[in-house]
């Protein structure tokens, strides 16, 4: 099918030879299913199945990526209609961000954007100021009927299976829902203790009372808060769950004895601690985490090193995730060491590792994957999601670390509809990177072909047990 | 017209695909004007009009460029008249430098000074030994030309408007001059206020005193230096000035109350003050300007990460800027903040930053620019004012950023002859990177010749209000 | 000669211009011979010139690119054959590397193993499960005839000049013996001090004693113990050595007073030292090193930056370089600044630095070396001695030091056989990179040849003095 917004070559090298290669290699992956093992969907719209509301609420402002660069160029957010309560009137909020699409040009937002526009609603022209209320119109028609419906699109999306991120306080009902409803999809949840182990999160206390209550467990003692913890892993194991996630500032682990631990948990749960123990114990809980990892299965993931909410105004004003979160340096060579001593070597153990600081990727993380037996290197993450960042990632990882301490593609998105985009500039850029390979022998195409089917389905199911 | 030692296809790359697009879009740029919103060139050239001397006094003693690499391979500075007195024989210099011209193949300063010779000088044979006497006297004739002085080379460049760098103390009687000289020129100076507002300065103590008589206000008081302030940079935006610049060693800002700030200042003034004391006062002082760029609209740059002087012997025998100024790791994330929890959600302030130290464009700078509206991006610099480094920046700078939030280019030269040469790079180099965009099809062919306009002309307009 | 497993035209660049130009320089630099001035071949190979065992012995367990990728993937390094004993049978050693050979697609050591198999073997298909016993036993076969012993193979890989690396202690009986077998062949020492040094090193106190008996210099005290050094360093340029090396965790020099040096000294002696005296101690040493080399003229190498042993478990079972080595972020710019106060403005001083820290090629190295005429950059190194690795160094560093402040190629093996493939993959790369400033018109064909042929050998004999 010919689209006019995006070209069947595009993320390819022009090369011509090169470019052939990274088609034939794009052929054999086009079609795979997709496995999403980390983002931020909602099983509630599964669970519910009801059309998307208008373009702008769909589009605009759910989407970090987007209303951060208008914020940038100057509009507010409130005439985006961010924030509570959203009277910002839905049209009016697209005909602005129409107005502004060209700043993104060169971003991954544009690409993904246009991936939508052009195979969901056959958009033909490049949104513009000219073109915003054809483009309001056509979506919005299409967004009432059955083709359009969450579940629709899931399985038009060709989506093998969806994790999404949870609380360990989640009920989990949604995807209860889900399951209940007969219908055959593989959407699981994630398990995301930083609401009960980073003492810096709002409700930090309230939380860790919940947990008690939830669990039957005393949550005021050490050995209650971990058994509380196993027992929240094996609710969410239930529903499928096959990973854990952890968001810290820092990459930081610890190793303390049972009784430091305790009189740290103490310290913590009594609101009377300072930052620095409030990092202490997020690090300790990350070796604790790989501890039950080791005896329920989970595959854990670290994504370090997002300083968030960095414009405190805005957060005051509108609350977390609103485009404010910056990326800071990172280390990881002295900071997993306490967790890698204890748990480095075991291959039955899956830890994978994500950054945001890509000085990283050849000096520390490549040669720590390319050794330890429980390592494993997420994608290049959040902004480093992106065409040049996806090649860099492979460019300074590679050598090192091979393609298979490697595991696919995280699309972290919270807008459903990119996730088909996001996939596929992944596997263009493999497979740009690959061709690359092979045009320069250093790789036979007939490898480069296997390799691509494993970066793109193989080593995230291995990885993720999905 | 042909020239033989640079190539009209230059920087543009070879696959012949992207580089037809990259020609396309060179033709609609190569012809701007340009526009320099940050050098160090002197007003005074142009007051006074006197032919530019010899060749060895123009190319090669001002240009720390040329001869840091000369001197890192052995040579004396001494033996190339740098420093005073300068004893050295214009036409020995040269010889030496023609026999060492070697050395820069692969640099930028090579592709510069190879425009120069060839559009300026009609050279048509590499510089050599063997070709030094043929330089020096062609060169050496044509400056005294009046075709060669230097309003003349100002109009025969295109040069739509040029910034120097002055001291807050400068009389801007240069300025003046050329103001009073009826010759229609854009010329307009650039309030950098490191030697009152950096106690580390050589002579910051009297500079104090000077500042204060000049403005008559009572610099030995925190409101009196303030006020000062506000009268000296009144003075610069009467004499055209739209933009303050900032070298300090590292990013950081301050916001201490008014009490703190002025206790702090006593102490500086005082002479007493230590390291940390002074790096604090030049942290609150940036913070200050940006409330006073607020007041008065001038946008700020700020240029940290040089660690200044490096070569103690050197600078003893030598003094500042020869060639041993080097780059150091340089933190915004954190050390901006201050600044940024005040006036960073200012849609009407516009800072520009710049970095030494390239890691920070994709972990910090891009994502600080793709959201506070005050932020832009300032060019590579320095020692990344170059193919491959202006490349490094568009490709880790413009997904998270997009091209909106830059501000073209910056020639930041001393070497008034460079000024075509680095332009003409930098806009190559846009436009190979584009042309990229566009034979990847992430960019349409139109839309990237509106981009490479805005990257050459229309961005550093508005950035400086130029 | 054909060969199956590697193409005439690997790591040259599809674009078909760039490709030719490319082949035009290698052809000038293919036959040069190998300068291998850093290494950890042993001297003892030559001097008894037996055989090389199996294949298993010479390929998979003293290369520690080789078994920690397989180790990362969750093979036991027992079965492997790592450490002592050696109970593994080689065979079946070599089945399990092959069976897993695929993991290593996309990294420097499969092209280097293709080269070896290919070229000195004459394999003719992949490496795999099904080929591992063909591949035994080719290989095990030809290892026993004449053409495979130590010095036939040295003269078949056109080795021009080699060092190994030795601890001051080291008696240097091999390489006597080599020097007194008649054989035609420059093999030289280099002075690698560490053991003597570095408090840290297993043995310290004993060997400083050591380092006393052999030179008949009272090591207790201060300046017998340099006096010891200077003794050691005469022993080993008597037998050829040009430079020394210097492996410690940091780029950290000092420059303390006799008096402080010599208290420092007689504390580390004792054996009561902390860790920060320990690294002012190898601070200091580094200074005193460069000391000596302007005065007997040996080439100075830092290799800072590795975090030795970082997995405790393997170390503590395997012992020392079993893949554990992680680079850690490095300083230059303030570490080396004690140092060069002192010996940076010697031209006759050779001060090579290498960095397991990218980040410092453009933002520290380049600039550094680019002024202070003491300063070489050395290439590459370790996990970044890959074709992306010297692809970025090449792109990072040239437009700043040029040419002709780095060394031309190391080795860094420890695998004999790799040597001609490490020094291809090195040739190309650099071809790859000058013929695209020749596509690119950066650079004429002709002194891209030029360039070439510096870069495969004139800068190296010239920094090392070979």
């Amino acid at each position: 099918m010919k689209h006019a917004l995006i070209d069947p070559d595009r993320l390819f090298p022009a090369d011509p030879t090169t470019r052939s290669i990274a088609r034939t290699l794009y052929k054999q992956v086009a079609g795979l299913p997709i496995i999403s093992p980390h983002g931020h969907t909602q099983a509630g719209w599964f669970a519910r199945n009801e059309p998307f509301p208008d373009p702008a609420t769909l589009f605009v402002q759910p989407d970090h990526y987007v209303f951060r660069m208008l914020y940038s160029q100057g509009l507010s957010l409130d005439e985006l209609g961010i924030g509570q309560p959203k009277i910002a009137e839905p049209r009016k909020v697209w005909r602005i961000f129409a107005s502004h699409y060209y700043l993104f040009r060169g971003t991954p937002t544009r690409m993904w954007l246009d991936f939508a526009f052009s195979t969901l609603f056959g958009m033909e022209k490049r949104l513009s100021a000219e073109t915003a209320d054809e483009y309001f119109d056509a979506i919005s028609a299409k967004l009432k009927t059955p083709e359009y419906l969450p579940r629709a699109l899931y399985d038009r999306f060709n989506i093998g299976a969806l994790a999404t991120t949870d609380s360990p306080l989640d009920s989990l009902a949604d995807h209860q829902a889900v399951r209940d409803s007969g219908w055959k999809a593989k959407i699981v949840p994630t398990f995301r203790p930083d609401p009960v182990v980073d003492a810096d999160y709002a409700g930090f206390t309230d939380n860790i009372a919940k947990l008690g209550e939830q669990t039957g467990e005393d949550t005021a003692s050490w050995t209650g808060y971990l058994a509380a913890l196993r027992k929240a892993r094996q609710r969410f194991i239930a529903m499928g769950c096959t990973a854990t996630d952890h968001g810290h500032p820092t990459a930081q682990t610890a190793d303390l004895s049972k009784n430091e631990a305790s009189a740290l948990f103490a310290k913590i749960v009594s609101g009377t601690s300072n930052a620095a123990e409030q990092e202490l114990f997020r690090a300790q809980m990350l070796t604790e985490m790989a501890a039950m990892s080791l005896e329920d299965g989970l595959t854990m993931q670290i994504h370090p090193g997002a300083l968030r909410n960095h414009n405190r105004r805005v957060y005051k004003k509108y609350g977390r995730d609103v485009g404010a979160d910056i990326p800071s340096p990172t280390n990881f060579v002295h900071a997993m060491r306490p967790l890698l001593d204890r748990f480095g070597n075991e291959a039955k153990l899956t830890i994978i590792l994500f950054t945001l600081d890509e000085t990283v990727y050849s000096r520390e993380l490549a040669p720590l994957a390319g050794h330890y037996p429980s390592l494993r290197l997420g994608p290049s993450w959040w902004f480093h999601d992106s065409p040049e960042g996806m090649m860099r990632f492979r460019e300074q990882v590679t050598e090192t670390a091979g393609f298979y301490n490697t595991v696919g593609f995280n699309d972290d998105t919270r807008a459903f509809l990119s996730i088909p985009a996001r996939h596929d500039v992944a596997r263009r850029v493999d497979c740009a990177f690959l061709a690359r390979l092979v045009a320069e022998h250093r790789l036979d195409e007939s490898e480069a072909v296997e390799v691509a089917r494993e970066l793109t389905n193989g080593l995230v199911k291995k990885a993720y047990k999905l």
